[in-house]
């Protein structure tokens, strides 16, 4: 059980956890996860920019007079100057605004081709290989105990659930993300279909937009959360509160060598405090990628 | 295989989609339900005006001075020209608000107390022996051909999730319904809870919104659709639309010995075309209450 997790204080938390979980009613077994930086690497960028600038380049090719947007010029420059000075929420509504009147199923095909093609742009392996092997472990252990794991990702609802399947195994439905808002367009001959506009439903999927969701889009109560950063602190805390057992699992990257050390902030969230000082005052475990972890990625 | 479907053209349509729906890839066989008219007798009242009646009787015998409020004394005296005067989303508004401040948690254990002892107000029996027999019957076949079955109610999204389980089968996360919006709320130990607002999330779960909440909830796409209603008519076509095999099924309230007679209607939809003349037009298939179904409700 868990192989890739070395013993220690934070794998014996997870170890009892689990045991004490064979109490709860199995409906009420519930895990959710955060993606980037907790099931997946985000350094050094996270993949769904990688593939909003693959889709950039695409639209380029087709018109180059596109390159010339403000948002679009500082993207394909990599000018971080510029691009901290337009700001995320205006770079990612001209990035959506190239998705705009897609289905589903032509932006889930988008997804999968970025996906195929893919790889980490420093250690070079498709992404696949970029998932953490102890997490995969914890999941699959989780399942083996009649748990639903689902995902709760601050970024968007649809990419995620491209490879959610293929990647956790875990279906569109089970997806909690950040949702673009859809129309319905009838064709000259009746048929229906949903496009994608370029206005998000609500806001971003994280802080305490991550409870609320998953009461929305789940309707069950987690007593499993993990992510990585401020931004699922409310998510952590949520999972926390139930009167049974429950763990709140926080993923730390301290790891230079193997992975990236850095300290973890939400794409649009920043606070005074030091994610690890929230840890330690809110009880959550926390999972040292250098000592707890024996393997980082995914062999396959 | 549904035996109380009695043969005819309508049950040859629904065998010939089962049959079809074989070459279909597993991962699409997606079947979606409106719920009250299509799964549940909705007269003479949707049963969620039957609840929210018995909250709000629950709320006067606290406080009787809420008796006074301008939409409850309709309700209470059951005031159609008043009620129509009000109209039905400030009733509604007023009703909500009753339940504001309730965790999901506080606000099922309403619902499912409620169910324990409500009978239908003519047929004097549990609200599951208000379920239409023919269509449970459906909803095993599907399964048993390895369909996921959800539910698209325009009634409330948590309100339809404590009774999904035990009436359809059918788990939280696969109810898309009309949505309250949710505060997080922190204890003074620290403890975090989702607490229902006043406020509905987007509009209610009717016409063009149901094929927007499907992919925006579920993220799958049907090839079953049944209602009732022209609040159905977007989801109905939305599922006759791909290029395999599909049915959209309306259910048609024409038998007052049996069940009851009447045009359906979407509680906030009207149009000046028939539903029939709609699905004829559409290429829906109807299953006629009094001429297709053997057995109308379920025995237990």
């Amino acid at each position: 059980m868990l192989p890739s997790w070395r013993d220690g204080a934070t794998r014996s938390a997870i170890v009892e956890f689990l045991d004490r979980a064979g109490e709860v009613p199995p409906a009420e077994r519930v895990a959710v996860f955060d993606n980037d930086g907790t099931l997946l690497c985000e350094k050094p960028n996270y993949v769904q920019l990688e593939f909003m600038l693959a889709e950039l380049r695409r639209a380029v090719s087709v018109d180059p007079s596109i390159a010339e947007r403000e948002e679009f010029h500082a993207l394909i420059a990599r000018d971080r100057e510029a691009l901290g000075a337009l700001g995320i929420e205006r770079i990612a509504g001209a990035l959506v605004a190239l998705l705009a009147g897609l289905t589903p199923e032509d932006f889930d095909n988008r997804v999968r081709g970025f996906f195929a093609g893919a790889r980490h742009p420093e250690r070079r392996v498709p992404y696949r290989q970029m998932r953490y092997q102890p997490m995969l472990e914890l999941i699959a252990e989780l399942r083996s105990r009649s748990f639903d794991v689902y995902l709760s990702t601050g970024g968007g609802t649809e990419f995620v659930r491209a490879i959610g399947q293929n990647f956790y195994g875990v279906t569109p439905e089970g997806v909690v993300g950040s949702q673009i808002d859809y129309d319905v367009a009838r064709a000259a001959d009746g048929s229906v279909h949903v496009v994608r506009t370029t206005e998000l439903v609500g806001p971003p999927n994280e802080g305490s937009a991550k409870p609320q969701n998953i009461q929305r889009i789940l309707g069950r109560r987690p007593i499993l959360a993990a992510g990585n950063s401020a931004g699922d602190a409310e998510m952590l805390d949520y999972a926390r509160s139930p009167a049974g057992p429950s763990l709140a699992l926080l993923v730390d990257h301290d790891d230079a060598d193997r992975e990236y050390a850095y300290e973890s902030e939400a794409a649009t969230f920043a606070t005074a405090e030091s994610i690890l000082d929230t840890a330690a005052r809110s009880g959550w475990t926390v999972a040292s990628i250098r000592d707890d972890w024996s393997t980082v990625f995914s062999p396959s």
